[in-house]
């Protein structure tokens, strides 16, 4: 892992970061790598948002991870802002080698670093082996998580 | 519920809605209604931010109601826009009437507006009575919420 560098997503990196997406058992019905349209829509807005920070972890100039932090102000705990972590990736070939749990640790850093008290994720009721290790790095499985399409 | 009006979260609000983040089982442990401070700072960085909807529910001049909707824009499922709903509470005098409804349905429609495709929210594990509540409501308790103080 020695060259690993966790950055800011660069619009160049899309195409790498939405085959992450894709490749993935739930990913795979939801995305469309072959039309990046609305992917790059979407990386246009998120560029803009402070509090939005969509990051990819790099090894020899390989994308091999990405991840969105999400900076949340709030009143509630007294005014805390907490940080959601939303669509972590690894690629295939770097599953098990300890990446995730180096890219979740940033994010729990960072969120430190950006002031807030609290961090939050949901995960799929079927990802089993990602609750535990949710756990592992100290999350409390303390919530239900509720999803609406509209 | 006639005069029912659902309204941003003005400054001279603060009180009463930290009144009723207070007055909650979980609630009572983690606020401080007696020094404002915090979250006075708390609402004018949300106030700056377009992604943050701090509302209130008012009703005779009375509010009755709070709830905080932050769009999140994403790569994930092709460039899908989501909301979160946080920090949702009905006095204690107005439970049972309707409003909570009225509330996410509000925030739902509100979503839409904004161009989401998504809502979702988390419910502490212990909050069984919201939980029937949001599935009735249409949402699917498909996820488990992680979280870990910092």
């Amino acid at each position: 892992m020695s060259d690993l560098k966790i950055r800011p997503a660069a619009h160049d990196d899309i195409p790498a970061i939405v085959a992450m997406l894709a490749d993935d058992p739930l990913g795979a019905q939801r995305e469309s790598p072959d039309d990046l349209t609305p992917y790059t829509e979407a990386y246009e807005r998120l560029a803009r948002d402070p509090n939005q920070h969509v990051v990819v972890a790099e090894r020899d100039g390989r994308v091999i991870g990405t991840l969105q932090l999400t900076i949340i102000p709030g009143l509630s705990r007294r005014g805390a802002t907490r940080s959601i972590i939303e669509a972590v990736r690894v690629h295939a070939d770097e599953r098990g080698s300890g990446l995730g749990t180096r890219f979740i640790e940033w994010a729990v850093d960072e969120s430190r670093r950006q002031g807030c008290q609290l961090v939050q994720l949901t995960s799929d009721a079927s990802r089993t082996d990602a609750h535990r290790f949710y756990e592992r790095l100290g999350f409390t499985a303390s919530h239900v998580g509720f999803k609406m399409s509209i």
